[in-house]
C-alpha cells in the first residue's frame, strides 16, 4: 500500500455524522427551522465559526483567520514548501434560507479531509480547508466579501473603509465585534499572492435542477457565470394618499415597480435561456398606506454565462430607468452598478482530476455550467479552479426547503476527497 | 355686554403661543426634526397625550380618558343637561410626517376655548375637546380607530380583540402599556350613542392646495371623501436569483409590481380627477439580492367622493390581482378589502354657521371636498358633523415640509372659536 496513492475503496464517508453536523449548523439561525438566518459578524454567525474551528480542530487541522474572518484549516504535506491545493465554501445564509448552500462545501470539505486520514493517505502539497467570510451580501450588500478580498480586489478594500450596513454600523466596527479587523489598516494582509494556491475545489449544491432531473450524481463545473448587481434610488414628491390628485403624482413607488417589470422584459429580450434577472429587494419610503412614496430604493441582480449579452441588459435597465423617472417626473437619485464581475473558466487539469475521480468512483457524471456564482469565481483570480455539484431537492436553494440527501453528499465528499489527493501529488 | 353673546373683534388668538406649542409638541417624535413620526401607545405618544392633558388642564378643561384613550376635555355650559357641542382632532403622526396635520385641530381646539374665554363668553351647552386615538393606521392598520369606535362600530370592536401590530404585540397589550384598556371587556364603553353631541366640529389643515392657490382663508367642508383600504398577499415559488431560470419562476415581487400598476391604470380609467389610488406599502420577502420574492404583500388606498365609482375601482383591482396571480403562476393568498367606508356630508345647520363665522370675521371662504378622511367622517355617524380647513403651503401633507402659516391658523381658531360659540348657544 503506497499511502502517497489512494484507492478509492478506501475512501468511506461518516455521512450520518456529516448529517448531524449540517443539522446543528443550522440551529445557528435568527429564524426557526426549517429556515436558516445567519448573517455576517452576528452572534449566530459567531457561534457557527467556533463550531466549525472546533471540527476543524477535530480533523486535526491546524486552524488560522485573516483579518476578515476567512478562517483555515491546514493539513501540512510531506513536502510543505509546495503550493498547498484549497477546497471550502461559505456558512452564511441569507434571511429564511436553507441549511445546505456553502455549508456542504465547508462540513463535507472537512469530512473528506477525515476520509483521506482514515484511509490512511497521506497528502504531497499541503490541504488547505478554508470557510469564506459572507459568501452572501445580506449585511453589507457585498457578495463573496472574504474571497474577492482575498483575490485583492483593490475596489473592495476601498469600499470597506466606509461601508455600513443597514443599522449604519461600519463594516470595521462590525468586524471587530466578532473579534475580527483588530487593526484598522491591516486587511491588505487578507490578500493571496497569485499562485498562493497550487489548485482549489469547491464542493456545492447545484441550487439548479438539472442533476435531479437527468439522475445523475455528479455535475464538474466548468464555467461560473458572471453577475452583476445595481442599486437603484427614485424620489418623488410624496403627499398625502386622499389629498393629492392623480396627475399632480411623482409616486417614486410606482417607478420602482416600473423599473422591476422593465428588468424582467429585458433579460427576457436577450433570447438567451441563460440571462436572468431579478428584483429581490424593493422598499418603499415613507411606508405608509395612506403616503405617496416619496422614495424607492431596488437592489437588482442579473447573471449570464456571456458578459457581454449580460452588460447589455444592463445598459437597458439603465436606459429604462431614466426614461421612467423622466415620464413620472420623479429623480433617479442612483442608478449604481455594485459589481460587474468576469465569469470564471474551470481549470482544465482540474477538470480531468474531478472527471477522473468520479469515473474510479462509479459515479455518473456531467459537465455543466454554474449559474450561481461562488466563491470559486474569485478564487480563480488568484488559483486554478474546478467546482464539484451534488444534486438537490427540485433545484430549490436560499429557501426553508433547500435539500441534499445524504447519499448525494457522501458521493460529493468522496469526488473532492479523491480529487484533492490527486491533485496534492501533483 | 351679554356674556351668551360674542363680537367678533372680541376673539383674540395668542398665535405665538400655540406655534411654540405646536412646536413643542413635534418634538416628541420616533424621527429627528423636522419630520415627526408619532405612533399609537409608543413613549412618544404616552409623552405627547401628557403634554395635551395638561394644556386641558391649564385652559380650565375638566379632562377624562375612554378605554382607548380618546381624551376629553370639557367646559361646562351653563344648562349642562344639554347635549354637548364638540371639536378636535388627532395628534399620531405617519412615520416621517409633518408637525401640522391633526394637531391644528387639537391644540387649535384648545386655543379656542382660551380664546372664548378671554373674550368672557360663557356657553350654555358643554363645550367637548377631543383628541381621537389613533386617526392614521400606522400601527394597528386601522385608521380612524378612536373616532370609528366612539361611532359605535361592532366590527371595529370585534377585530381589536384579535388585532397585532407587526412585530405581533396585540392591540390590548399595546393599550394597556400605555394606561389603558384596563378592563379586557371594557371596549363597548368608548361607544357614544347617537345624539351624544349636538355638533361635532373639526379644525384641520386643507392637505390639499386649493384654498392657497386661490388665496383664500377658510375653506367650509360640505362632503368628506369615501375612502377604501385593500392588503394583498401574492405567494410564488421562490428560489435562487442565478439558478432558477427565467421560465421556471413565479415571481410574487412582479406580481405586486404588476398590481401597484394596475391600481394606478384602473384608478385613472374612473375619468374623474377625484378618484385616486395608492400603494403606500409594498413588502418583499425574504428581501434579499439574489433571492427571488417568495412572498410580496400590498396596502392599497383608494377614494373617491362617489362611494359606486370608488367601489367600481376596487373590483377592477381585484380583479386585475385575480389575473396577475393566474398569469404569473403565483396565488393569491389575501385580497382583504380592510374598511371601504361610506362618504360623509356635512350638516346644514353647522355649515351656516361656519359661514356667519368666517363672514362676521371678515375671512375670505369657500364651500369644498375634504379628499383626506378625518375623525370627522365617523363623528358623522353619531352627532351633525362640520370642517374647517385652512390653507396649507403647496398643500404638502405626510411630509415634513407640511407647513401652515401662524396668521392663517389663527383665522382658522377664531373661524372655530366663533362657530362652537354658535352652536353651543342654539
Ligand atoms: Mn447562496
Ligand atoms: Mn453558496
Ligand atoms: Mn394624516
Ligand atoms: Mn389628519
Amino acid at each position: 500500500f503506497d499511502e502517497t496513492q489512494l484507492h478509492s475503496q478506501a475512501l468511506i464517508v461518516d455521512g450520518e455524522n456529516l448529517q448531524k453536523q449540517i443539522d446543528e449548523l443550522a440551529t445557528f439561525s435568527d429564524t426557526p427551522v426549517p429556515s436558516v438566518t445567519r448573517v455576517l459578524y452576528t452572534e449566530n454567525d459567531v457561534i457557527a465559526r467556533r463550531y466549525i474551528k472546533m471540527l476543524m480542530g477535530l480533523a486535526g487541522l491546524s486552524v488560522r483567520e485573516d483579518a476578515v474572518g476567512n478562517i483555515f484549516g491546514r493539513w501540512e504535506g510531506y513536502e510543505p514548501n509546495l503550493a498547498p491545493v484549497a477546497s471550502g465554501s461559505h456558512i452564511d445564509a441569507i434571511p429564511y434560507s436553507g441549511k445546505y448552500d456553502g455549508v456542504v462545501g465547508v462540513l463535507g470539505a472537512i469530512e473528506s479531509i477525515n476520509t483521506l486520514r482514515r484511509s490512511g493517505f497521506k497528502p504531497r502539497r499541503s490541504l488547505d480547508i478554508i470557510m469564506f467570510t459572507s459568501e452572501e451580501p445580506t449585511r453589507f450588500g457585498i457578495s463573496c466579501l472574504g474571497s474577492r478580498l482575498m483575490a485583492g480586489s483593490e475596489i473592495l478594500l476601498k469600499a470597506l473603509e466606509t461601508t455600513v450596513d443597514n443599522q449604519n454600523i461600519s463594516f470595521v466596527d462590525a468586524a471587530r465585534s466578532a473579534g475580527y479587523a483588530q487593526e484598522k489598516n491591516d486587511l491588505t494582509s487578507v490578500f493571496l499572492k497569485k499562485g498562493s494556491y497550487a489548485a482549489f475545489v469547491e464542493l456545492h449544491i447545484e441550487q439548479g435542477p438539472i442533476l435531479e432531473d437527468e439522475g445523475i450524481s455528479i455535475g464538474i463545473v466548468t464555467a461560473i457565470a458572471a453577475p452583476a448587481s445595481i442599486k437603484v434610488d427614485f424620489e418623488g414628491g410624496g403627499g398625502h394618499a386622499g389629498a393629492v390628485l392623480m396627475p399632480y403624482r411623482n409616486d417614486a413607488g410606482l417607478a420602482a415597480a416600473q423599473l422591476a417589470l422593465a428588468v424582467e422584459k429585458h433579460v427576457l429580450e436577450s433570447g438567451s435561456i441563460d440571462t436572468v434577472g431579478t428584483v429581490g429587494i424593493l422598499d418603499l419610503h415613507p411606508g405608509a398606506i395612506n403616503s405617496i412614496p416619496s422614495k424607492s430604493h431596488l437592489e437588482i441582480d442579473t447573471r449570464d454565462i456571456d458578459e457581454e449579452r449580460r452588460n447589455k441588459v444592463i445598459k437597458k435597465v439603465h436606459d429604462s430607468a431614466e426614461s421612467i423617472a423622466k415620464a413620472r417626473g420623479v429623480r433617479l437619485a442612483e442608478f449604481n452598478i455594485i459589481n460587474q464581475d468576469p465569469p470564471a473558466i474551470s481549470d482544465d487539469s482540474i477538470v480531468k482530476a474531478m472527471i477522473s475521480a468520479s469515473e474510479e468512483l462509479n459515479l455518473s457524471h456531467k459537465l455543466m455550467i454554474s449559474r450561481a456564482y461562488h466563491d470559486s469565481l474569485f478564487m480563480a483570480r488568484v488559483s486554478p479552479m474546478g467546482m464539484i455539484f451534488i444534486p438537490c431537492f427540485k433545484g430549490y436553494s436560499h429557501k426553508p426547503e433547500e435539500h441534499a440527501s445524504v447519499q448525494d453528499i457522501s458521493n460529493g465528499v468522496r469526488v473532492l476527497a479523491l480529487t484533492l489527493a490527486k491533485l496534492s501529488q501533483k
